[in-house]
């Protein structure tokens, strides 16, 4: 069974997407968890929060980096909510976070089984960033990388960047020029991935699942026939299940740290040059292959938590 | 009639331009030069030539800046040949440019007949950037400025970057920030405005005029059924005659003068935010109107001409 | 005689280098002003004022650039008053500015007199840039240029620029990299031309001229016996009058325009490595001849004065 | 006795550093090493060395950082040879390193004894801003911090930067911004900590330990009577053992990480204007005093080697 460690700063769509993970045949190694869409002790009780709901067992939750590698970050509040789960309300996790600081539990887990894990990062980079640079050799170890960020049409956060390189840029430059090939599922293809009434409609039959799942897609955005919310993050472990869902080409990224208006930037050459391409850049995604392999998830954790 | 200025750097669709310009009801006051797609002496011969073989008449042709305001600056003889017009041979003009330079030309023509003259800059943007240094009233002299530059997606010369605005991002921001609304006709539509088979095939019976157009598509890109090259440069006379044939938007464009990818990158933000829109950005071109004006006005040279 | 085209912002200081060569061996061709220490307008007042005052004669007062080449500027109203010289209050003058603009009256004026006119820039750079672009040959036309700005130590209005250079870095940017060599005073040693309590008594007896030095002096800071204001500008008429009360040294001078605090900073290298001088860089001054060589001038002109 | 945990770049006037704390009344906790004047492999292997041969006993040496935080760094092979000791020749040592990482090691030893341990830090400071962003709270554990580092004046390895902040501009800046005082032993006072004749011949006498200093100093520079090379590195230490050597000024310290020239420049503002000091910035050095605290520690270190 693929092994996974998810990075991740939940966030809604890291909701979403960890709820599609509980509900696929992974093998959950850890979540580590990082500043992003809200502060730290946010993200970190969210995760611990969905770990229990979401039925991930003992699967460690271990927090990482509070803010950004460089200079102040940004926070996605006003889309998350304060708490960073809209207005899904979760029970309150029985048990806390593992010891350790998420940089060390990266470089060790992938140091024990070299080869054998794929990293997914849903939310800033800083932690995937640290760990590179305590541990180069985790470029090695990691049996791939995948990240939801950047895009190579247009930003979200503003008009250059996308929310999780713009909260760190210097971090997503460091892991774009690591050495590895970043799998990476930006805006151009995410913002497909959006919950319309009829997915909305197919959410809400599953049961104790449908309370996480309608409120937070609801409190993401406004669901219409036509369109709705993107569950960005999903797309990165739907990425990991079916890499077939996604058109990906391959090209040379540079994060842009530099600019007046382009900080965050993920500049991206499918021309390659004379340079070598750093990433595979999904630039399409099967909507319907999609929704199918997501909600089918779904039901099976719905049938699980009852 | 209406009156423009064209400010150009010739250029193989520069030539399409001014042939445009040539067919139609325009009173084109002056044509001024500027070194961008290829070096200055090349783009002002080039005009000189033009503008005999397509009939300008007396129109003043006064050359301007030969490189960019602050660096260094970057050519395009890959695309326009060694020669700027590709594979066109026009006959050798018998007169010379205006004594006086560009940049006087235009302050001049804007300030004796202030709010008639319509300013279309169709390459690297010195010398209007420098008309506006030199006397800011030009901003309210001009009736309008329309450029081909730009792209709120991605750039051509490089991911982030389309020629004109790489060439010279200094006077970009320049003139994005003089206080007008600029009209902006970037890539995101120039670049449907292409040469098909079945637009050469309307090109080739236009007598001595298609010794002109024909190889200059040609040696501009390949020309298929179903694409060809994007003579960017005509967009801009095209929406000076018929704006509708354009849906434009208004937004804020920034030009990113400090990024180390991302130079001449105009970052357009449609959102407005809390500042006042400095660009009416098309986003759209209606193709099929768009060659039937074309068409029509080469149809008129080609009269003219024999 | 020496001919030389004087580039000004007057401030104080420079209304006490405008006297320093009016009361020396030179033909001041003409007298340029640009928006720096204060607004344009008042800077051509200022300047308009004081070509009377100090019996300039008929010398061409030619007004330039309002503002800096590419973004926003900065005044020095906080040392040099809302008016820009401080409490002196000179007679209101009977003629008025000349037509025309200062880049056009450099360009001119060098190019009829090709390698016999100085240049003396004591103000932001905007003007000669603009000249520089507009007509590359002024810099084979120029004899030399002298100019007040910049530091290789330690900047004034922040720690790491001088005044003049950070009114416009990108103008300063291209007069460095213009092809000449560029002599200049900067803080290093123009912050050792202090008008001290013995200077001031040297002063006070000329008559007309001092009404106009003593308040001048006086606003400009404190004058102390072991210290006082600097009067920076007059350092590059004294340099051009005699060279020898200097120490310069070659070196190769980049002007910063990206850092985020270090914007407008002239970065100095003596060492030359692989790159060519652009600059000779005032490294000591010989304070006592200095102040020798300018009382001695300051007497000439109240002599005339009365 | 006074806690110190040095992190270093051995690196010749490393070495001295180090001979210097071994010969003076201090406790070792640790040494780190980054890489920077050599690559990290040999400022480990040379920390190694020094370690047996100056007598630090079972203190840890503990490898970080081999680059810089964000892209590629610069080295000083040039100065300090291609092994990092110039001609300096050590026996080999007899232990290796202690397994872990540096910035781990920084952030246990400061977490088990918060308010009592100095940090030294005298190379780039990758690993201890690594540290900062791994655990904010070594902030608030170290007692103080004190770099060898930055300039307010002038660089060395280029005209802005000194060599330690170039080597990680981005390093320093979260150094200098993490909410602490940084004591910055710049250029502005090293370069007068220099090895004259007379110094050298106090050196010659001290047995096995000259067998280090005299060739460190001799090829780190040429050693005359009014000159010689700076040995930076023992400044900090100096410092911590008697700070009343140096004069100090609260300034606020901005690194510059954007510029075109001037990465890695430690802006310093000595005015404060409306920001709270970051940093205590040693402005001058009592050099006659400095000797007699660093020779009379060597001929501590020198009576215990024999």
């Amino acid at each position: 069974m693929t092994k996974v460690l998810i990075d991740c700063d939940p966030g809604i769509d890291d909701a979403l997407a960890l709820a599609l993970a509980a509900g696929s045949p992974l093998d959950v190694v850890g979540i580590t968890t990082v500043g992003g869409n809200v502060d730290l002790p946010l993200t970190t009780a969210n995760a611990l929060a969905l770990r229990e709901f979401l039925g991930f067992g003992d699967v460690p939750v271990t927090p990482g980096s509070a803010g950004a590698l460089l200079r102040q970050t940004v926070r996605a509040t006003a889309v998350h909510g304060a708490g960073g789960l809209g207005d899904v309300v979760l029970p309150a996790p029985v048990r806390g976070p593992s010891e350790g600081h998420a940089v060390d539990f990266i470089v060790e887990t992938l140091r024990a089984a070299p080869g054998e894990i794929t990293l997914v990062a849903i939310g800033p980079l800083t932690n995937i960033a640290l760990a590179v640079r305590k541990e180069p050799r985790v470029v090695e170890w990691a049996k791939e990388l995948i990240i939801m960020g950047g895009s190579y049409t247009r930003g979200n956060h503003n008009p250059a960047a996308e929310f999780n390189m713009l909260a760190d840029p210097e971090a997503a430059a460091i892991v774009f020029e690591a050495g590895w090939t970043v799998n990476m599922l930006g805006l151009d293809v995410t913002l497909s991935a959006v919950v319309t009434s009829d997915v909305l409609d197919r959410m809400r039959p599953l049961g104790r699942l449908a309370e996480l799942l309608v409120p937070a897609a609801q409190s993401y955005g406004v669901v219409r026939a036509d369109g709705g919310p993107a569950i960005h993050d999903a797309c990165a472990v739907a990425y990991l299940l079916d890499p077939s869902l996604f058109t990906c080409v391959p090209a040379v990224v540079d994060v842009e740290t530099a600019g007046l208006y382009t900080r965050g930037m993920t500049v991206t050459d499918f021309k390659l040059r004379d340079r070598q391409a750093n990433a595979l850049v999904a630039t399409s995604l099967d909507v319907k292959r999609f929704w199918d392999l997501v909600l089918g998830a779904y039901e099976g954790v719905a049938g699980r938590l009852g």
